[in-house]
């Protein structure tokens, strides 16, 4: 357990930073509350992001036809005049009310926030990748292995065995990316590209668009990047690696790249270990492993939270989003409530309602309505006043 | 009480074409079905049209910045696949159950309307013209009288003498439309313009913009309109104006226009009494009076349809939005549940909800959640499907 830090209190926090999150973030901008917004992804947007970037939506009112994309864009220009706090790549796993009605949030890397209230637009729940069911692997996350959401800026490939491991679009896309580097270095490694492109997959078929493929071909052909189809079964590590083989690569790696805190030398993950169509097994060696496998929704953490559920839905009090604990909000895919749908118009009530609830808890009464078109305050919250 | 004429049934009727009308229409389309809507207006827009048409909307999801017609063409366009049955300058009167189910819808001018199901998106009642409170006045309303809501095409003002009532910019703008046609005819009745144009307010002070006033006064000054100061205090009629002047004119002109359906000459309108700001009282003489007094939303008639009222609004369930009566939805600012806000972005959310809920009284049976984005039924429905 990292020590939790001391950490301003802020008014809000948005778990989510999906569209329904999005427009919480405005609706509490509205009434002068500002939002800091987390979200496990590097990037905004939730479903429409991830799940249908470049479909359409028709059923947006006054939207007659947008993408996911362009819904995102258009939410985050929205909420632009209330400059919220974003934290991205953080999936909060934990969420315990403080005696004085505060609550202290606790993320996967180690980060706790602290709010007066919690607004959970948490969708189906928190994208992450699909990760390899290896015992073991876990220990290299972040050094050797990289997953979906979190593939390293390219430079940091320099020099090194690279395997991209996935069939789809965007293992493709990686693999071809990382060999044009190798190209444009004249395949010289100590140009900033990567020693060698490995592109694994079960078999040798890969779902792209054509041009993508043509383009994997020509890498191939220019012997820029390799393909090897198998499943990976194993794996093998320095350690065992210079019990097992000895080889000098190894143990000079070992000592001029690997050494841990205490000086002594880390352990390294350095092989895979494949089934191959045919039914044999083979050593895959790398210094590197970026599996793109996708990215799926996981409800996880939220479950544990003490919150009244119903069917894995949080059950709120339709009148206000608010949950069985006094000063959490959900709204949008994550709640549950009689006749509730799992629409963008209905999040988008549902963060409207929320952000009036939540205000009128703050204010301890009763707040008039006030529109946007006719109130100088809201106005100037928006930095639209108009000086008539 | 004219005889009722017969109708084919309407799957459903829509009461309101204001921006929850029209997105109920939409959400109807998606499930399959087509509605017929109502509005006692002659358009569609609701609030939005009438009392914020050029001022900017800030809080719709997706949309950062529109005005309310802007946001009534967007909803317009969005409905257009499903092609509803439009009907305006209806006000419903009556709302009756009928023995089937079904309903029967009373308009203002004795038109019917049968329907299965009723959705009510009547926003804070009816936009209906201010009228003149003078007793007896009404019997000359669409024949010489005319208010805000049913201003006759200018071709219906030839060679009349036409006082134009009101001091604010619709009014202004109606009396400069009126003297313009008298400027372009050459000051000549016979072309089509009226004989005379009199502007009528209590003051000779009007709200409108410069541009406006100037053009009033341009048209003053060529004698071409003249502006009168005063209040009506009462109206003069032909055959009382027989009995007091006996004038050639009077008495010509019952003679060639006014016959009724008997051939006996018709009452006719054909002097205001005013109270001018100096306290004298003076006759002003005239053929058509244009008031243009403003518009306003009244509930009026559907507190009497023994739907569940609430603080004047229909109490509806929150999770279908059905009214006390089945078959009948409410939707908008006119329904009324725990936490409801008078907000666009609620309305919408509520037609979603309404729709889904009909249309599974429809089937008897729960449906299943379906994207605009996926779906290829709702993208035919709304005629774009794409073939890929
Ligand atoms: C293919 C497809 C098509 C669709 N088409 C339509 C359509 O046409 N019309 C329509 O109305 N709806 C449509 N939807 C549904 C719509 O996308 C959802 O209703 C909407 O995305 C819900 O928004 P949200 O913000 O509640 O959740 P999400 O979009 O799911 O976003 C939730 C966010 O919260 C984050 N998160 C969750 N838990 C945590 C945690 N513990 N820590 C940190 N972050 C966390 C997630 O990473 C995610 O980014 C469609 C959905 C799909 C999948
Ligand atoms: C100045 C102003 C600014 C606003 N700004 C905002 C804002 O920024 N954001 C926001 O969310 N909301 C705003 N609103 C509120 C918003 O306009 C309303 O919530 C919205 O118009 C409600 O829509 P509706 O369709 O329910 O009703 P309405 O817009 O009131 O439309 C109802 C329609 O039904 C018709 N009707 C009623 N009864 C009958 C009958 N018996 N027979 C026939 N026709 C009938 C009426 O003529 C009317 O056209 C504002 C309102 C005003 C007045």
């Amino acid at each position: 357990m990292p020590e939790p830090r001391e950490h301003p209190i802020a008014d809000a926090v948005v778990i989510g930073a999906g569209p329904v999150g999005l427009f919480q973030v405005f609706q509490l901008g509205l009434q002068g509350i500002r939002a800091h917004v987390v979200d496990a992804l590097a990037h905004a947007g939730g479903q429409c992001t991830e799940l249908y970037a470049d479909k359409p939506i028709y059923d947006i009112p006054g939207v007659p036809r947008c993408t996911g994309s362009e819904l995102v864009a258009l939410l985050l220009r929205q909420t632009a005049p209330f400059a919220p706090r974003w934290q991205f790549g953080c999936l909060v796993q934990t969420l315990q009310a403080q005696p004085d009605g505060s609550f202290v949030l606790g993320c996967s890397d180690g980060a706790q926030l602290h709010a007066r209230q919690v607004f959970i637009a948490a969708g189906l729940g928190a994208f992450v990748p699909k990760r390899l069911p290896l015992p073991g692997l876990e220990r290299f996350e972040g050094r050797q292995v990289f997953y979906a959401n979190a593939i390293p800026a390219p430079a940091a490939s320099a020099g090194l065995q690279v395997v991209v491991h996935g069939g789809e679009e965007s293992a493709v896309a990686q693999a071809v990316a990382l060999a044009e580097r190798r190209q444009c270095a004249g395949g010289d490694a100590g140009a900033g590209a990567p020693a060698s492109v490995t592109l694994l997959h079960r078999r040798d078929v890969f779902h792209a668009p054509p041009e993508q493929l043509a383009r994997l071909q020509q890498l191939r052909d220019a012997g820029l990047l390799q393909v090897v189809a198998g499943q990976i079964t194993g794996f093998q590590t320095t350690r065992e690696a210079r019990v097992e083989h000895q080889t000098k690569q190894v143990t000079e790696r070992i000592a001029c790249q690997d050494l841990n805190a205490n000086g002594a030398p880390a352990e390294r993950l350095c092989a895979l270990e494949l089934l191959t169509p045919a039914g044999q097994t083979e050593r895959l060696p790398l210094d590197q492993l970026q599996a793109l496998l996708g990215i799926s929704p996981r409800l996880g953490p939220i479950a544990d939270w003490g919150l009244a559920l119903e069917r894995k839905q949080l059950r709120v009090d339709p009148a206000t989003m608010a949950t069985s604990v006094p000063g959490i909000y959900a709204v949008g895919d994550i709640n549950s409530y009689p006749g509730k749908r799992k629409l963008l118009v209905c999040g988008f009530h549902e963060a409207t309602l929320a952000a009036w609830a939540a205000a009128e808890a703050r204010a301890g009464q009763p707040l008039p309505l006030q529109y946007t078109t006719t109130s100088p305050r809201l106005q100037e919250r928006l930095g639209a006043r108009v000086h008539e």
